[in-house]
């Protein structure tokens, strides 16, 4: 079974806080909006610019920074996914 | 008797939870906007992109995901249906 | 006299409760938002996309579906009438 | 003396109650939005579509129905007058 | 010493009751929002529609009728003026 | 050191009342909106228009005229200063 | 490990105190709303107007002052950074 983002959307699955430490990046108790990682599932097929489609910037197998609020989150198999807009991806973790 | 949904407009039957069950996917308790599933039963004509009239990624019979408190709901014959608008949904399942 | 209503605006007569129980769909009490349905007795000329006039998707003599709080009451010859913009148009009813 | 509406505004003189029954429309008390009706004394140059000016739809000598709390009033020489941007008129009544 | 306002705006001196009494427009004290009159002193540069700067539709000299609440007032000389936007202009008055 | 505004962004310096009352302008009290004067120090690249990249109508040494709030206070060697948007501006003088 | 911010956001280094007053600019306590300074540490692909990717205006290194409550704070290695858009972005210090 697989679940095919629309349009600008992207299928993440959140990263745990022991995945996270390993990646450096810690986030502050006191941000105002704390940022969150996950890993890039699926992405849609791109967004309309100006008429013409064009690929999302964030690809399959990215880890990606989101706003703590951002998405909708759903359970498949015991793990925590979440859909986003690609507007809601803040930064790529290039490791 | 036939329902056309105008333009970008999607008309589903929503997918009761045993349904889903089968699906693999189960959405949390404690999600902050709960998707639904529900199947395509008829599609728009199409959503305008700068000037051109382009089809809807969606097409009838594919099961969707949609946010808990989108589009409108009807019954016809005792079945549970709903119109939303395309970008209302949020992922198309894929078996 | 006759009502020609502007631009993407169309007049519809609201069908009552007999009437649409013969076209077997029914709105159920708790529905969020329920549609109604309505016989379309004239439309405008059109909307503007991208700078083109196009015709509305809706044509006289319609049975169309519409949320219940969209449009403007008026009435003439004790006929409950509408004013709706095609956007307020939900579907046509195709029997 | 004249008044010239810029751009996309006209110029009405409000109908009243007893002229209005004779058009054989009547608004109901219970209306959510009660439409009203006009004579169109004078129009604005028109409205810009994708960078072209288009003339308005409405032409001087029309009668128009307006929503209730459209617009912005004035008097000259007793007569009820009402500036109105053409998106505020729903409908051309013809006789 | 002069003013020179910019792009879609213009610079307006408000006229009082006895100069808008000759006008023959009387505005209602229970109008919903009532219109003022002011003459031109000054006007900008022009409005960008679809990319080319037009000027605008209001000249030095005319006089115009505008929302009571709308634009910034400055005092020069005695003089009682105000900032307005074309958008803020109903009507130009023609003697 | 130099402060670069950013696109459509200027650099003001707050001009005190004294040197306002030599420009002849006087600002009422009882202004819903006052506007205030300042010298544009620095202005950024410009905007875009329709796609392509418009110097601003503002220039550097400009008296402008804004309202009162408008745009982010900063201070540097005692000099008040004001970062504003070109849209923020109501008007140039010009002695 | 790097981070790649996305489309027309970019990664910045909080000043502190110390390092901005060797700037020369000091920001007032009564600021309405106080500007900050930052270091882009890297910035992403740009930004799209009218259909063309065009680059930020704003490169890796740059001294930028944006308002205090613009973006999302993050924490690397110790490091207090923050994800902004370049709207966010009121200057570039040149020193």
């Amino acid at each position: 079974m697989d679940v095919k983002p629309l349009g600008d959307r992207l299928l993440v699955e959140v990263l745990d806080a022991e995945e996270k430490s390993k990646g450096g990046i810690v986030l502050p108790d006191t941000a105002k909006e704390k940022p969150q990682q996950g890993k890039v599932l699926a992405v849609g097929s791109g967004k309309y610019v100006d008429g013409k489609l064009l690929p999302l910037d964030v690809k399959k197998g990215d880890v990606v920074l989101y706003g703590k609020y951002s998405g909708t989150e759903l359970k498949m198999d015991d793990r925590q996914l979440l859909m986003l807009k690609e507007e809601d991806v803040l930064a790529i973790i290039v490791k």
